[in-house]
C-alpha cells in the first residue's frame, strides 16, 4: 500500500495514541512530576515495543530515565540512531492556555498540548514511521536505534555520561534528530549549525556593609558604579565584543554560506516592528540571520545590586552581580572563551572593587559539513515529500547535546525538524501543525528508505 | 541654686520621665503604631505644660500631629524656636537588641531605647532646661517657642506647609535644633552645613518582550547593555560626575573652611580598614571629610534588570532600571541638577533603547555663615560647659527640613547636637550617653541665658 494512504487510514488512531502520551505531564524540571515523567517513559517503551522494536530498555539515571530500543536486522546497511526527548517544559502561566496543556485538543488542523511539537509529537513520527515500514515491508531498509531521554528541558545532565558508557551500543552511521523547525510553512530546513554556549556569574564587592550615602557618598567606592563601569567595557560602540581574542576562532563567512543566509533572510523591518524595537542592533556588516546564526554574542542576562523597591533609598551598595552568557560559533571553545572573559574582567576591575567570577555551562558549537551524503539524503527526502529542497540553516540557539552526539559517536548529525517557528514551544498554547505531522511521517520513511 | 546641682538633684526623676516617653513606640513609618504616635504627642504636650510652657497645642495634620507651645514674656529679648521630633525609626532586626527597644534601660551611664538619642532624648533636654530656668529664675531670659513634629523619620511631608501657614506665629530670631552629634566624646560640634538631596529613577526599555538569547542574541539591543553603557557615562575615571554643569554652583573650599575640615579630619586608613575596603575612592584633591562634607556626589543606589535567580537564564531582558540619588552642596539647586542629569541621560541613550526618567525628592543644601552671632553664642555655651570650643562641621547627610526652616523663617539655624556618632541611631541598641544628657541640659541653659 502507498505510505500516504497507509498513514491516512491510520491518522485518527495515531492521533489518539499521541494524545494519550501528551496527556502525561512529564515536566522534568518539577520534582512533583517525577512519577509522571516515569509514566511517560513507560508509555514510550510500550509504544516502541508495539511498533516492533526490540531490546526496549528503560535505563535509570541519577535523574529521569533514558529509553532505548533497536531493530538491527539489515546487515551491511547503515545504522540510524534516533535521538529525541519525552520530557516537556513547565506550563505556567497556565491562565494563558486556551485549552489545558495536558488535555490535547485539535483545532484548525493543529494539535494543542505541551510537548506537541517539542518533542513528543516529533519523536512519535519516528516510532510510527518505523512501525509503518515493518508492517508494510516486514523488514527495515536500515538498522535503527532509538535513544530518547527525559531531561532535555533541564540541559541533559545525565546523557553525556550515558553516551560515553554506551558508546559501542549506540554506534551508528548517522544520528537523526527531529527537534527543530521548518523555515516557515512549506519551506523545510535542515539545521547545519548551532551556536555553543558558555555562562558565568560576576560578583563585585566593595565595603563589608551597605553604607549611607549621606555619611559616605563621594568618599567610598560604590559596587554599582564599579559593575556598570566594568560591564560597559565588554562591548565597543559598534556592537562588537571587546574581550581580547573573543573572535579568534570565529571563521569568516564563506560566499557559499552567505548565499545560504540570503535564502533564509527575514524581513528585518517587520521583525523590528513586531518586537517593538526602535532599531535592530548588532555587529556591523552582517544581516540579522548572519548575526544570530553565524556570529558569536555576549549577553548580559541579569544585572542587580542595591535597592529595588518603591521610592528611593540612600544606600551605597556593598555588592553587585551580573549574569552573562555567550553564544559561540565555529571553533570557539567555551572553556577558552570563559578564560578570556575572566581575564578581561580581572584586567578591568575599577579602583576599590573586588571581583569574583564563577564559570558555569560550557557547550561547544555544532557545525555540519553541508556536503555530507547523509545531509543530501535527508534533503532528497524532504524534496520528495514537500516538493522543495530544504535550506541549510544555522540556528542561533544551542542544543549542546547535538554536538556531544556528533563528537562522541563521531558521525554526522541530521537535524530533520518538522516544527514551525511559531508553534509556541516553551510558551502557552504549544501546538504542532498536522500538515507537518503527515509530511513528517512520509519524510522519515523516505529518508530511511534512501539512506 | 547652681544649675549643676539642680539637675543632679533631679537626675533620677528626669530619667524616669524620659523613660516613660521612650516606652511609647511612636514609629511614624508603621500605620499600626498610629495610636502610639498620638500617645507620644500627648505625653509631650503634657510635659511641656508641666514645664510651664503656654499655648500648648496639638496640631492635626494629614499625617501625625505637630506639637507647639511657647513662653513669650521677655519683651525686647530674642525669640528662640526649638525644633525636634518625637517620632522614631522602626526597630527591626529586633533580635539584635540587647534589651527591648521600648523598655528603656540604663547600662554604663547610657540609656538604651529607640529614640534615646534620635530625638526624644535631645528634645527632652530643651523641655527640662526651660523648666529649670522657670523654676529657678521665675522667668525666662528669652522668648521661646517649641515646634516638635511626629514625621521627621518619614521625611516631614506635612511640616513645610505647616511652617508656611504659621510663619507669623513661628517667627523667631534663631532656630535651635538638637538632632545631631558631637564630633566624638568631649569634642562638641556645631553642624554648619548639610548636603541637599535629589533623586530620580531611570528605566530603559528595548523590545516589547524578553527575548531568547539563542534566537536573537547578537541581533537585537539588550536593555542591560544599554543601561550599563548609559550609567557608565555618569562618572569619569577620576571619580568626578560627568554631567554637564553638575559642579557649576559648587563653591570652591575657602582656606578657612579647609582649616575647619583639618580639625575634623579622620584616620582614613583606619576607616578604610573598618569598612573592609581595598581603597577609599572619590574626587582627587580632597580629603574624605571634604568629599563627604563639602562636595556633591551622584550615587547609584540600585540597578536591576533580567534574571536574578540561581544558575543562568538565556534571556535578553527587555527592560532595566536604575535608582539614583545626589547629595548637593553650596548653591546647587535640586531641580536644576535633576534637569541636568535628565538632559545627560537623554543625550547618552544607546541605539535601540528608549529611556524614561522619573524625578523624585528635592531638598536644598543648607549652609550657615560661621560668623553668625547666634552660632558664636552657641559655641560660647558649649565652651562654658565642655571646656572646649566646638568645631564647625559640614555633614554629608541631608535634613531638608533644616534648610526649610532657615529659608521660610529667614533666620539662622543652630544645630546644637548632643548625640555621639556611634549611638546606633536607626539601628539596634540605640542609646544616649548620660554624660551628654547632663552637659546638654547645662549647655542649653547657658545658651538661653547668653543669647
Amino acid at each position: 500500500m502507498d505510505y500516504k494512504v497507509y498513514f491516512e487510514n491510520l491518522r485518527e488512531q495515531h492521533l489518539n495514541e499521541l494524545k494519550e502520551w501528551l496527556s502525561i505531564p512529564s515536566i522534568s524540571a518539577l520534582s512533583e512530576h517525577k512519577a509522571d515523567v516515569i509514566r511517560a517513559a513507560d508509555w514510550l517503551a510500550d509504544s516502541l515495543s508495539k511498533a516492533g522494536l526490540e531490546n526496549v530498555t528503560i535505563h535509570q539515571t541519577e535523574g529521569h530515565p533514558i529509553v532505548c530500543a533497536d531493530h538491527l536486522h539489515a546487515p551491511g546497511k547503515p545504522t540510524v540512531l534516533v535521538y529525541g526527548h519525552y520530557d516537556v517544559q513547565p506550563v505556567d502561566p497556565l491562565h494563558l492556555w486556551e485549552t489545558p496543556p495536558f488535555e490535547p485538543t485539535i483545532r484548525e488542523d493543529k494539535i494543542y498540548a505541551r510537548g506537541a511539537t517539542d518533542d513528543k509529537g516529533q519523536v512519535f513520527l519516528h516510532i510510527k514511521a518505523v512501525e509503518a515500514l515493518l508492517k508494510q515491508e516486514k523488514e527495515l531498509p536500515v538498522n535503527i536505534k532509538f535513544c530518547i531521554e527525559g531531561e532535555e528541558e533541564v540541559t541533559s545532565p545525565n546523557l553525556p555520561s550515558f553516551l560515553e558508557e554506551h558508546r559501542e551500543a549506540l554506534s551508528a552511521d548517522v544520528v537523526l534528530i527531529s527537534d527543530t523547525s521548518l523555515l516557515e510553512k512549506g519551506k523545510p530546513a535542515i539545521c547545519v549549525g548551532l551556536r555553543g554556549l558558555c555562562s558565568l556569574d560576576v560578583q563585585i564587592t566593595t565595603a563589608n556593609t551597605d553604607l549611607h550615602s549621606g555619611t559616605f557618598g563621594g568618599g567610598v567606592p560604590n559596587a554599582l558604579h564599579a559593575i556598570v563601569s566594568l560591564l560597559s567595557t565588554l562591548h565597543d560602540d559598534k556592537g562588537q565584543v571587546s574581550v581580547e581574542g573573543f573572535y579568534a576562532d570565529v571563521p569568516e563567512l564563506s560566499p557559499e554560506m552567505r548565499a545560504e543566509f540570503v535564502k533564509q533572510a527575514i524581513d528585518e523591518n517587520k521583525l523590528q516592528h513586531d518586537l517593538g524595537l526602535d532599531a535592530l542592533y548588532g555587529e556591523e556588516g552582517y544581516s540579522f540571520v548572519e548575526r544570530t546564526g553565524a556570529r558569536p554574542t555576549l549577553e548580559l542576562n541579569g544585572v542587580y545590586g542595591g535597592f529595588q523597591g518603591e521610592g528611593s533609598k540612600t544606600v551605597i551598595p556593598k555588592e553587585a552581580h551580573a549574569k552573562i552568557t555567550c553564544r559561540l560559533v565555529g571553533h570557539q571553545n567555551p572553556q577558552d572563551i570563559l578564560n578570556k572573559i575572566e581575564r578581561h574582567i580581572h584586567a578591568n576591575v575599577p579602583v576599590g572593587a573586588k571581583v569574583s567570577v564563577v564559570q558555569r555551562e560550557k557547550g561547544n558549537p555544532f557545525t555540519m559539513d553541508t556536503t555530507s551524503p547523509m545531509l543530501q539524503k535527508a534533503a532528497d527526502a524532504f524534496n520528495q515529500v514537500y516538493g522543495v529542497r530544504p535550506v541549510f540553516t544555522k540556528d542561533g540557539g544551542s542544543i549542546p547535546i547535538v554536538e556531544t552526539f556528533g563528537r562522541l559517536l563521531n558521525v554526522p548529525v541530521v537535524l530533520m525538524g518538522f516544527g514551525l517557528p511559531d508553534e509556541n514551544l516553551h510558551a502557552p498554547n504549544e501546538h504542532f501543525n498536522l500538515d507537518n505531522f503527515d509530511k513528517g511521517l512520509l519524510t522519515i520513511v523516505e529518508f530511511l528508505k534512501q539512506v
